[in-house]
């Protein structure tokens, strides 16, 4: 008896530094092609609020717009945003404007970093009649608790003597007053999704500066007074705005962005969640026999919610298998992967060093596939 | 609709310099009892005629005896030998009397060793009263066209004085006769299959010493002399004899030893279709649901019949499809290993190491095994 070709959805996180999860779900489609020529697949990459969430929510429909805004460093770039839901929705990767991989951004130190142009950006989109924000933190080279943000937003933040001080950790260490009444006067109609994993608060040992500080250029023992310094901003903002967020789960995202974020009203949640409510995986996936995801490595903090475990869990919710390829898994793990996945397969073909695996990706990726969906026909079904 | 477990047959190679076929077939099964604590799994080590042969044909019975005999270089070792089908039938490896492994044997420089212990081997199964012989070829470290073997069993070989000459191939080089008279009276008494996979004859650009002496240790410029001593001695032996046999396919295995077990009659045959019928591999793959094989490395050179391709040849004779679990693939033949195998799969789970691979095989080959098993068995079926 032969079974019909299954409907497969392919639904991967891009697998960093190698492949986007577009380019990954598309070499999924070629390996489940060689298989089943006339099967259907439904393309469906994920992402989890990070790099990647952009072009993810895009493959769903939208547009693409860019906005000139000053970078980390306070260098002008150009950043993309997302128009959905006939353009009433702006989709924000704060890794466009601060992120880490920006060479400008990060030419100056850390403690001089701000995210102004996040609030450039949000003042553009407001000028522009958006009201409803998703916006995805990670990636992030900024540490300023989000002030740059709220002051290109209007926030006023002064020293002793009543002078402007830079909205950046070492502009903050200076900071005596701050002023919301010149906030912009849109932001209470405004509705913000934040999109994150990190739970941390804003300060203290496992706040932004302690925990992300060091991989963002924090010296050691420069990590107390950014501590402080963000700690005096986040109380002088909660008092001038009326509303307390500091030690809300998220806070301590992207450098305290989750913070400010969250002082304007915003709503914390799982990226690789809002992301699936956006491409309508659920809808997706009705009818489908099969999702295969995957990923660049896999270990215990995929298990923390990462988008492969969000996909698994919604594809779980509607009976549909999901399996697992990934460049990389942590076999430690496979037993607690086991309670998410069908199964868990890794790209190699046999011993191969990380370049190889990276460079090889999209073909690897064809051919693991190809093998898996043989073995899932093979079966024999009496 | 959830289905049975299958009934599994495992049937791997060794996986060389690393785990034993039997030892590949225990770890599978452990990764499939995880699946399917229940389900019947049939342990089916495989060999190809070189090392690992005897351990596989005696996992299904019979038994294992040893004699003292000498060694590639003369020096005395106790080597292995098997007793079936009642002990009428002696399975004997070559490489457990001349082994490339076997470092006294290889201590002497490659054109002094000699064959002869394996003559002496027959010799004393003779003696026990055995007339049926399966010979296994490979992994030898002579390369002496079996000169030395058949002179333990009685061929003179004398030089152009009459005195006795060296069964070597330094030896051979000053052969003026050579006298069958003198054979062993009960050789006409039996039947020899010989195990092996080569198909090279005895001398000449696709012969034994042109294509395997160098890496025995056959000098580059000593190749034609010694190509030119075996080609006198096969023929003087031939002539003794009365039968020919130096362009014969395999005449060129194990140095040669091809050559002179054909010379007694000897029957050339795979040696994994040898091994798959005294494992009875049919029958054990009678109302079996799946097959599953591998071996160290696959590559081309696995399609031309080794193990691994056997085990999936007599699967799909009978309809059941076989997967190919291995160390490595080389993903370029997968297009034809896919006429063989329902799909093929490697142990790695992301970018790693041969020592690592190696060292941790039988744990990888368990988690691997596992996770195909949780994608057969996945598959929804409505």
């Amino acid at each position: 008896m032969t079974l019909p070709p299954p409907v497969v959805v392919l639904a991967p996180n891009s697998y960093k530094g190698s492949v986007s999860a577009t380019a990954a779900a598309m070499a999924m489609a070629e390996g489940l092609a060689r298989v089943w020529p006339d099967g259907e697949r439904r393309i469906c990459p994920m992402a989890d609020g990070g790099e990647g969430t952009l072009d993810a929510v895009l493959s769903r429909g939208g547009r693409r717009g860019s906005a000139r805004v000053s970078g980390a460093s306070g260098a002008p770039l150009d950043a993309a945003f997302g128009l959905i839901e006939d353009d009433e929705t702006a989709v924000v990767e704060s890794a466009q404007v601060v992120g880490l991989t920006d060479a400008s951004g990060t030419a100056v130190a850390a403690e001089q970093r701000s995210t102004r142009g996040l609030g450039e950006l949000i003042r553009n989109l407001l000028d522009a009649g958006i009201r409803n924000f998703m916006i995805g933190l990670g990636g992030s080279s900024t540490n300023d608790a989000g002030a740059g943000m709220l002051a290109a937003l209007g926030l006023k933040l002064v020293d002793a003597k009543g002078r402007d001080v830079q909205p950046t950790p070492l502009g903050l260490r200076t900071l005596a007053h701050v002023d919301a009444g010149t906030l912009d006067l849109r932001l209470p109609e405004v509705q913000i999704t934040i999109m994150s994993d990190v739970t941390n608060p804003l300060c203290g040992e496992r706040g932004a500066t302690t925990i992300f500080g060091p991989q963002k250029g924090v010296a050691a023992d420069r990590i107390a007074k950014v501590d402080a310094a963000l700690a005096r901003f986040a109380a002088l903002a909660e008092r001038a705005i009326g509303r307390s967020a500091k030690d809300r789960p998220g806070a301590g995202a992207a450098g305290g962005l989750g913070f400010a974020l969250q002082l304007l009203g915003g709503e914390l949640r799982s990226g690789a969640e809002v992301v699936a409510d956006l491409l309508e995986l659920d809808e997706v996936l009705d009818g489908a026999h099969w999702l295969i995801t995957g990923e660049g490595r896999t270990d215990r903090q995929t298990l923390l919610g990462k988008a492969p475990i969000v996909a698994a869990r919604h594809a779980a919710a509607r009976g549909v298998p999901a399996t697992l390829v990934s460049g990389s898994i942590d076999r430690l793990a496979l037993p607690e992967l086991g309670s998410h996945f069908a199964s868990c397969h890794a790209l190699a073909f046999g011993p191969a060093t990380l370049e190889e695996c990276v460079a090889n990706a999209p073909a690897m990726l064809a051919d693991t596939v190809e093998q898996l969906a043989r073995l899932y026909q093979a079966r024999v079904v009496e």
